[in-house]
């Protein structure tokens, strides 16, 4: 019976591939390295065969699949599911993802952005269910983000839309990988936290980092900050005490433009909890208006590393590229 | 024949109405004093009969109204036309205004947020015409705000949407009237640059506003510094630099959030042209990624006053309010 889906979710490192129902439900998982010197060419025959295995191994035909839902990095062009180019994976300029995808399955494919593909994920059947004007950021080692309004993924003219790390927080502060300065990732993305608390180390500041790092300042990561913070470590808590001030102040000028009814962060940061989420509540709520202050509820992601492959199917159905 | 539409513009100073054919064409227009201190069923009253007494002079029947749309200062309910409360007209708190113009007139009304309706006159008959994806910024005494998203004015779930004036732009910046520090009203508003000429003044800065205000600082306005800047007075161009660096950094935010074809700017302030545009445009592309800002179009408005009456016919007309 053709009822059921494929998710596929590409990124720098893995590739994650799902079998889904229509209504979302994973039947099988699995992910497979993406060994990005391979090519695009390369990675794809392997992303279409380990599909094919996927459903064999399910007894499910090709030919019962409706479609494939497939998030990428960007930027792209998703009506013709073309990767412009993605710094994360050499070669993929103007690559036709969609294409290769359709020769080598025989199935439609559609291709989103990889942020924009977990934000629907997300707004389907996460945290965002039920709601239907909904701002997410994803806090990784970069920051991105995705936007629904009224109900539908919102891409803007160029499908750039929702690149929400780029938001100048501070116009004199650090430099950004985009070239900007002050950008809201080059405040609060993970390896800036990391960054930041070697350097408070070094300059002498005594913290519970040290000896969970066992003095080597290098082994020290987000992961580590979290854990020493819950463990009541002041420094620690300093620094994403700041790093939710940071994504406050993104926060609070997104209410004001966009009045959304849920604000979501989904990535590896929301393991650090109400430690991070407690400031960012405060300082979003503080500077923004008090109706969508009042309104808004700021919370966590509820599908983990599924939110890609589930948003890619839930896109791929809903169709909006056709 | 009922083919004709009454726009009601309602400010703090005056109450700009008009008859409209339902093309957005201008029959008749006229202006009267709000005259706040009445209240608004004074004021509704007077607009009422304003409106009658303007149909009478062009031999139009009241019941050749097919609507009357209305833009107001909010926050307010544009689904059911109450006004919430708004700083400039004090006893409009949760006053029915739909309720009372229709009561008063027997025809069906529609209420928007006045920077909507704005933007909404100037998507659909000025300088974005043709566009679909569409953020404007209002320059007056405060700095507002209206967003187009494929063609539909985006209001958020609570109307408070495109509250452009209020992100932040400096997080420890000066307070702004919202009660938030570093908003872009409270860096790049007009008062804010008439404030600055005199504290640069104060401080000794030489400058052509000195002789072009006879000496009488409180008679610089923020077209006199307009004028002198264009005469090539140093002080006064900075003071217009550093205004449109501000708006450019909140337009890059607005680039990589919405990735927008273009973004309009309208009121007093546009009337500095260049001198505030190039930085205003330089900041932004500066800022925003490669795509986005070559992408988008950033241009004056081009219904300058009747902007309000023609957005507010057009709402009206399209009725995503019913």
């Amino acid at each position: 019976m053709k009822n059921k889906v494929i998710g596929v979710d590409i990124g720098g490192t893995n590739i994650k591939i799902g079998i889904l129902t229509k209504q979302g439900k994973i039947i099988q998982k699995t992910s497979i390295p993406t060994n990005p010197k391979e090519g695009p060419e390369k990675i794809i025959k392997r992303v279409c065969s380990r599909i094919k295995d996927l459903c064999n191994e399910r007894k499910i035909k090709i030919s019962d699949i409706i479609r494939i839902g497939i998030g990428c990095p960007g930027p792209l062009d998703s009506k013709r599911g073309i990767i412009i180019k993605t710094p994360n994976l050499p070669g993929w300029e103007n690559f036709h993802l969609k294409k290769r995808i359709e020769s080598g399955l025989k199935i439609p494919a559609i291709v989103n952005n990889d942020a924009n593909s977990a934000t629907y994920g997300e707004y389907w059947l996460g945290a965002g269910k039920g709601y239907s004007t909904i701002v997410c950021f994803t806090l990784g080692t970069g920051i991105g983000g995705g936007i629904i309004l009224n109900g539908k993924l919102f891409k803007g003219i160029d499908d750039t839309a929702g690149h929400l790390g780029h938001i100048t927080i501070i116009p004199d502060g650090p430099r950004c990988r985009c070239g900007n300065r002050g950008c809201l990732e080059a405040l609060a993305s993970a390896p800036n936290l990391v960054r930041k608390a070697i350097e408070g180390i070094n300059s002498g500041i005594k913290t519970k980092l040290t000896s969970l790092s066992k003095g080597k300042l290098q082994a020290i990561t987000s992961q580590m900050i979290y854990l020493s913070a819950s463990q009541g470590d002041k420094f620690s808590r300093e620094l994403l005490d700041e790093t939710g001030r940071y994504l406050g102040i993104a926060v609070a000028g997104i209410l004001n433009t966009l009045n959304p009814e849920i604000v979501i962060f989904s990535g590896g940061m929301i393991e650090a909890g109400e430690l991070l989420f407690k400031p960012l509540r405060k300082e979003a709520k503080r500077r923004a208006f008090p109706q969508p202050a009042k309104r808004v509820k700021i919370v966590k992601a509820k599908l983990g590393n599924d939110a890609g492959i589930i948003g890619s199917v839930g896109l791929a159905l809903r169709g909006d590229n056709f």
